[in-house]
């Protein structure tokens, strides 16, 4: 197939191009590079010491003799560009990855919040509507999050992206599906549930084939793709706005730092191995629907566990200590979370645990790496309402570890 | 109190606006006239003649000593004034209506789609973000449309907004509250829809106090303060994309020419006079939500038609025939309609009917400015999806009259 990636230079993006390039297809990326300029932004960057994408590309045919074709575009800002794009290459799928992704980062000022909306939005539907425009009757699968759901403490499963209700007309009671209605907690998830509607919209109007995985958080930094060759290796976000819970953990733990908890630990979040990340995404690709057929939507996630259970369970295997942090986020304390994927199970996904992965994790990447380490950045410091802003600005000391176990 | 009209040279705005002024209030003006400029585009113009909004503010004041303050600015792209805008003048209260607001034209080529999805989820998040940052307090009252919930033939009442629903959680069924879903049938219905997301996030993470306005099609050019000069008379839409389906019959009528039904015309439909849609405002804003309350959602309504039956009593009036013609969008052929509407209602609303007002709008609108009629523009042409767009293409002649009644 010809596949175009989009965000293929991120960290989920670089690693699935390079899986589908290994599996033969014809892989396009095509990236803004807007995450690099973020780094830049932030002062931060990857732990791990990443090439320019060109030049990535350029060793990945050097060892393997396959070509990825890179594309410099705006998916946003450059919408006849795109529409040219595809009339001229007409993909027949397209794995859309392009956009804003941290949470933190969409919180931390108004200017954050307008460009999360105005990137995401423009970007998922400039993208929709070029497809119309064009005809082209490729497969898009796009990165969703589970998040859009919030993380209520009442328990409820998360569902693959739909529920059956009932509703009363004239003639009674009448069953109709609708998409699972969503409570996103920071502006980055509201993006995803704006993407939902869009997709849902372009489905039922234009038949487009369309398939939305709910993501977990990912992590891992190789696949069997990206340990050819040390200048292939995948990007490892650590700092406070892009890092994940469990990556800043890892680098905590790297450099004799206590284990950051915020609030109690009790939300429970929902994981997947990158490279079981990568495999779903292929899994998805071999199970298009039709047109007219509804999105589908899948739950792209192997594991749950709360946040102090992960960092209980990186101490263990490092000997870091635990400290407890005021949580910057408003968000539920403590949350159950029950995720059903029964629909990847049956594609036939046979995922990598925390529990075997974790410990390459800190042996390869965040104690290889540990020199590149800057200290300074691991905190989370984005507040999520003014409120807790102010009450950070008052008391800056409120962010400082209160109590290490 | 002081208020901020966004939208406020537009039909609805600026009758608002002279209404609100008339009511004592400080009443200031935004508009980026970019209706004046889609007017440029599309060739057409209002029925009414229509000065700029510069003179018909001189003229306001003139015939009332009141002042309106105009100020030119794009919601949508230039963030910075806005915030600055409201940071310096600190409204109390907002009314948005500040968007593309045609299905038609939204759906009329990608280019309208994308300006309307980035016009109008950019102005409303915008403004959203622009009052968390300010941290001003203003009661942001938004006219949405209840379009949003598409009109399936199903025919459930259309809700003021919410809907309980049970959710199995492992502790067994449990009511919970969502937004009523939607299922937008042009990309114009399906920004409203994003709107109503915005709003339920701000409104939960940041207090912000919001009041939708879920509107019918508003009908009728005059209120109390339009005829108080000839120069301050409302805008009058007809052309094929702005003319809702009642401005476009009395046109029709008014150059005999026959009323074109799309379809069956077995749409039924919800209206509302201007004058009931500009004190339904002011009741919205007697009675604003509490910070950390849910968005209220008000159907704004006050009565419902068959799109036959419209076309059938302005027959009636006029000796006018009626024509059936086929349909350029994507919907279902006949719906019932039954909206609830006893939140108005009960705030002390007494609306005026079609039946009672229609015949002014005969004579003193359609009749008066008949010599002002471009008749090449009455034909709706934009077609909902391609297979819809090369079907009119290849037969042009489906577009015409088939038969007449
Ligand atoms: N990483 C995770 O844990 C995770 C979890 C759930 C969902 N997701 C989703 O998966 C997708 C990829 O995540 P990631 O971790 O690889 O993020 P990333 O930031 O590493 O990669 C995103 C890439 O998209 C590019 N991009 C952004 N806006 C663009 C635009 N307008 N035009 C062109 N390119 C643009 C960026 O430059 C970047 O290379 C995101 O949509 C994210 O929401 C990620
Ligand atoms: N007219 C109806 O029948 C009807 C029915 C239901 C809902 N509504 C809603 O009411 C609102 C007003 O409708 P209307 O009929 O008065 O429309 P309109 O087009 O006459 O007025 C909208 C005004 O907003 C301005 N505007 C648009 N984008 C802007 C931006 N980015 N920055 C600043 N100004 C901008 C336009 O220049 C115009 O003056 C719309 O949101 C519409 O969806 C109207």
């Amino acid at each position: 197939m010809k596949i175009a990636v989009l965000g293929g230079d991120g960290f989920c993006g670089w690693p699935t191009a390079l899986h589908l390039s290994n599996a033969d297809h014809e892989v396009h990326i095509i990236d803004n590079l807007s995450r690099r300029w973020i780094d830049t932004e932030l002062g931060v960057q990857s732990l791990t010491p990443m090439d320019s994408i060109q030049e990535r590309c350029r060793i990945w045919k050097q060892e393997t003799g396959r070509v990825l074709h890179f594309h410099l575009l705006d998916l946003a800002k450059e919408y006849e560009r795109l529409r040219q794009w595809l009339d001229a290459e007409k993909p027949d799928a397209i794995i859309h990855f392009a956009e804003q992704r941290a949470a933190p980062y969409s919180m931390k000022s108004d200017r954050h919040k307008v460009y999360t909306v105005n990137n995401n939005v423009s970007a998922t539907h400039n993208l929709l509507t070029a497809l119309v425009e064009t005809g082209i009757d490729a497969h898009l699968v796009h990165l969703g999050t589970m998040g859009v759901y919030g993380y209520s403490s009442v328990g409820a499963p998360i569902p693959e992206g739909y529920l059956e209700i009932e509703i009363d007309t004239p003639s009674g009671k009448q069953a109709q599906e609708i998409l699972y209605p969503t409570r996103p907690g920071s502006v980055y998830h509201m993006t995803k549930s704006l993407d939902q509607i869009l997709f849902q919209f372009y489905a039922q109007n234009d038949g487009l084939r369309i398939t939305d995985l709910h993501q977990g958080i990912v992590w891992g930094t190789h696949t069997d793709q990206t340990r050819r060759h040390p200048q292939l290796i995948n990007r490892f976000d650590y700092d406070g706005d892009y890092g994940t819970v469990l990556n800043r953990f890892l680098i905590q733990a790297a450099i004799d730092y206590p284990l950051t908890v915020h609030g109690t630990g009790g939300q429970t979040r929902a994981f997947i191995h990158i490279q079981d990340s990568v495999r779903c995404i292929e899994l998805a690709l071999s199970d298009a629907p039709e047109a007219g057929d509804r999105v589908k939507i899948f739950n792209q996630m192997t594991e749950t566990h709360r946040v102090r259970d992960l960092a209980e369970m990186i101490a263990g295997m490092t000997g870091a200590r635990v400290a407890y942090l005021p949580n910057p986020r408003k968000e539920a304390p403590e949350n159950d979370l029950v995720v059903k994927n029964e629909q990847f199970l049956s594609l036939g996904l046979n995922p990598t645990t925390l529990q075997e992965g974790l410990l390459e994790e800190v042996v390869e990447v965040a104690r290889k790496f540990a020199h590149r380490i800057d200290r300074s950045r691991v905190p989370a410091l984005s507040a999520w309402t003014k409120t807790i802003g102010a009450r950070v600005e008052k008391d800056p000391e409120s962010t400082r570890i209160k109590s290490v176990s």
